[in-house]
């Protein structure tokens, strides 16, 4: 017998057919004998219609009545799962962020999570009850209904994992678990059996769409397992496959290269020829900060003279409009440089734990690339990623030739 | 200044314009100085496309969850008027049921209210807030959302009013008050500018539908004057128009007859040749109470040799099926007599407490009736009521005759 908290995202619920599926994977686990909570978020489109709803009454919203609206969407479908539920003979009862309670800081639409009281919940699993749980949600300490911002079921439910000491946080999704790369490009792209916290953190805030980097962050202070797995395999069969995050000492066959990512969500930012005098990185980044745009990779030339530099800089396209007005107000102040940007680059990422031991995984990268005649226009690390920004025309040929290189392509069926 | 509650219902929060809308008359009432609490139903059709689900799920589901579901309506228009109010320039706070609270019994899905604390409410006007209620929940004392049935925001209206010492309950909905009878039928009818809370209960339950019965009810003990009016009048105009249901003794001008009201949901059942013996009414009557079925109206007829006797009695035409069955199987205990029923039949009543102290009112119904040869089926009588059972051909005739004669056809604009 083991504790389980199942989580299922709003595609798994889309309807009654889906919620009836969801029903009987939550059945498998709860006849193999084991304690259930479910955490489910709201039919997919339903929080986008109540957001719509919301916007539509006034732009400017108020962000606790916003929780008050968007937070229903989760109610119903924890209502209705429960009741479908007990429609196949499963003891189950729905909880509301505020019945549990989840308490919750009162950032309303980001609330994050200060406790979570299991009393209830624990008292209704020694009477085999499934407790299905209303994901994103919470209550401030002045008893409003707060939300955790998007993704944010996939929090609730670690949260929750950690908070009734759970054996494994199941995370239903519409894939099969986390893979080496994006499928659609290489494929020869494999899921994943085990991968860390620290490479999923990677991959997460890469854009690996699966976990939310929050849920993650949660699973890794609390060591909450987490598996990622299909709610639309067969839910009558016991299933083998899925992804599990856990700790890097738990993973027997490390790969020095976990896994790869690519982000086309960056623009490049190159200002030409500014003078270079001391404190003119800070006269730029500066006011890029106080402008709070997200600035990643950084590279500076300086001339051969030693008087001018290049500095280019990347920063998500989201910002790109604020950040060259914001540097067109300093344009003056920094010796009016030639200011050109770019949007059709992409951000290749390798992720591994095995990179903080093993030499030689950049080199290897860089000749790999070079091989192919593909420039590099930045590069950044971290301990176990390697990053680097390339012309965006090059990102298959790049995912593909790197990702055979570290071995990680699956064995032709 | 005087403290209101505002009831809007489903059709007058229908959609993003509709909440505008109401949130025009609400400024209109907070302009004026007063201390407004709002109680809103779910935008229409949003209530039964949640029943729907909950039905889909389980046909047997648990009202329980079935409440957690449900009332999710109101949870969502309360927020959305609250941001529409705040858009021009009103202070508002959403609350729903648990947050007030409402306390109410377990009777999950027609739960009564026990209690109402208001000090949240008033605490909030004295910030001149307006508290935007969810209407139709409460909360059981385990903690778990309760719905109060359908209709039921009526009834939170008046319960609110009654908790807070509100002036009055205004009820906006789709016709701008209470009529002397149906306008569809009869054209000279008009709309009343004051009723007393029995004449309002007996028409309620006769079908007419502006207010729930248990909504007049309560206000009659908490002694809460109710206005009808409408929310499609011009919310930047102050409202005349409309119907108070208030005290009998608040009424001046009061009409011997006030409404006239129709029901052709009723049909009837002759049982023909009953043997006339002692317990032989029991014999009938029991069984039909045991199968809970309603019985309205009771003519019996003794044959002239005063061996047998005709029963007649009306019932809700919804449990005609159920009442046959009944009979059928009681039967031969009955000496076999022969069972008709009828559906094509209309019960029309007058109502007014005028006829306590007034002679004649029946006579003259009868007259009337007599004159124009219509036949009366059956009659029932209460101390303000008087209702005759007739063919259905002639309810048209019927009711236009009797609304002239008993004084209530409007002048000719």
């Amino acid at each position: 017998m083991a504790r389980l908290v199942l989580k299922f995202g709003g595609t798994s619920v889309a309807d009654l057919d889906r919620i009836r599926n969801v029903a009987q994977h939550v059945k498998r686990e709860y006849d193999a004998g084991n304690e259930i909570a479910v955490v489910v978020s709201a039919m997919s489109g339903k929080t986008n219609e109540l957001v719509g709803w919301a916007k539509d009454a006034s732009p400017m919203h108020d962000a606790r009545e916003y929780d008050a609206v968007v937070s229903s969407g989760e109610q119903v479908t924890a209502g209705l799962l429960a009741i479908a539920l007990q429609n196949i003979g499963i003891p189950a009862r729905s909880w509301l962020g505020w019945q549990i309670p989840i308490h919750t800081d009162d950032t309303h639409g980001a609330a994050r999570i200060k406790s979570i009281d299991s009393d209830n919940l624990n008292e209704r699993f020694k009477e085999k009850q499934v407790a299905v749980i209303a994901g994103f949600q919470g209550i401030s300490e002045n008893g409003r209904i707060t939300t955790l911002g998007r993704g944010g079921s996939d929090t609730s439910a670690v949260a929750i994992a950690a908070a009734i000491g759970a054996d494994r946080c199941d995370i239903y999704t519409d894939v099969d678990g986390v893979y080496t790369t994006d499928p659609r490009i290489v494929k020869q792209a494999s899921r994943m059996n085990k991968i860390s916290y620290e490479e999923m953190l990677e991959l997460a805030s890469l854009g690996a769409k699966v976990l939310q980097t929050r849920s993650v962050e949660m699973a890794m202070n609390y060591n909450v397992p987490v598996m990622v797995r299909s709610s639309f395999d067969d839910p009558s069969k016991k299933l083998e496959t899925g992804t599990l995050v856990c700790r890097e000492e738990n993973i027997v066959e490390q790969q020095i290269v976990a896994g790869i990512a690519y982000s086309k969500d960056e623009s490049k930012i190159s200002i030409r020829n500014v003078s270079d005098v001391p404190g003119i990185v800070a006269g730029i980044f500066g006011p890029l900060a106080d402008a709070n745009i997200n600035v990643d990779m950084i590279v500076q030339n300086i001339s051969t003279d030693g008087k001018f530099a290049n500095v280019t800089f990347t920063t998500p396209t989201s910002d790109l409009p604020r950040a060259l007005e914001t540097l067109e107000a300093i344009k003056d102040s920094l010796g009016k440089p030639e200011i050109v940007s770019a949007s059709n680059v992409t951000k290749i990422s390798i992720v591994g734990v095995g990179m903080r031991s093993h030499a030689g995984v950049a080199a290897k990268m860089f000749k790999i690339l070079s091989d192919r005649s593909i420039n590099i226009l930045a590069i950044t690390t971290s301990e176990i990623k390697l990053s680097v920004l390339i012309d965006a025309e090059y990102t298959e040929l790049a995912l593909r030739a790197l990702h055979s290189a570290y071995g990680l392509d699956a064995e032709e069926a």
